[in-house]
């Protein structure tokens, strides 16, 4: 069954297949932090099947990066379950913003710290079950503070700078629970731009 | 700013902030599929913020490696962004299922593959700012075939079985759009169980 490609080339994507045609569809919630559709989509045998999806926009999350290797991560209480783990800054684009620039914001908000550099790494659909919502990341390279994290008064976080190793440790334990932050470190530590 | 720990030892978690008190909470939609609520929590001034929350069951992704190394993907149509990528066979847990049953039967379900051995992986959460939506991994290995995938009429997916090394080529191309996905496979070869 497997047909190697020649040494680092990857294969193709798969066939695209085509789109399920949607009989109906009713929208259940909408406001500006996420909306709830439920479309009816047309099966194979012709019947319809309701297809639940949720609207998010895209988001962005950043990798800071000193120049000394060490890195900039944020611990942070999440109200969804209640529980404190260290991450990375993250946090939806505004409207029209432009994914690298909502990188430099989030990071200058929630760290302080201004990155000399944005590299973008691969992006992701962190739930494409149920949604579209996508997630831009970046390592912002020679991070410098640049100021005080500016906070939502619904954000509750730390602000700490860890060794390479530490933040290695981190997640090799399985301790970096989010997963926007836990992607980007490992597609950091595989591209390891400079 | 760094102290760093000894080589290898994770730094502590953070010191856990309280959780908001919730002065309220209503309501919006409840379905078997998925459900929404909006929080109102209380800010440190006293005054009220909504916070909307996503309910979804638990679900799980598991890293199918066959005895020689290479790994069964899927390359799957997703109604939410209307793309066809290769990921790997994940899907919520039914309700009172344990993690570890619940990969064994998606991987059956989605790829008619059998795993001799599930280990785990860290498990995360993919959207935590929204949801409390958490995700086990596992990589399965020693699998072999046994039998036909057994879709549901609103999967569209093709299995394929790739070499290790075709697959280190997409996800580091950034061909691998799925978060669950691009995840479990980057925890798969830190760990490298066996």
């Amino acid at each position: 069954m497997t047909a190697p490609e020649p040494d680092g080339t990857p294969p193709p994507d798969p066939e695209p297949f085509p789109p399920f045609e949607v009989a109906r569809s009713e929208r259940i919630y909408a406001s500006d932090w996420c909306g709830l559709r439920r479309d009816m989509i047309v099966l194979a045998d012709g019947s319809l099947q309701e297809h639940h999806v949720i609207e998010l926009d895209d988001a962005v999350v950043v990798v800071p990066v000193i120049a000394d290797g060490s890195i900039v991560m944020i611990g942070q209480h999440r109200h969804t379950h209640g529980k404190t783990h260290w991450e990375l800054p993250a946090g939806r684009l505004l409207e029209g913003e432009a994914p690298e620039d909502g990188a430099a914001r989030e990071l200058l908000e929630e760290t302080g710290y201004r990155a000399r550099r944005l590299v973008p790494l691969p992006g992701f659909y962190p739930t494409n079950g149920i949604s579209a919502h996508y997630a831009h990341a970046f390592c912002g390279l020679e991070c410098e503070p640049a100021g005080e994290p500016d906070l939502d008064p619904a954000e509750r976080l730390v602000v700490r700078v860890f060794t390479e190793r530490e933040v290695e440790a981190l997640v090799d334990a399985g301790r970096v629970r989010d997963g926007f932050a836990a992607l980007a470190l490992l597609y950091y530590w595989r591209r390891r731009p400079g």
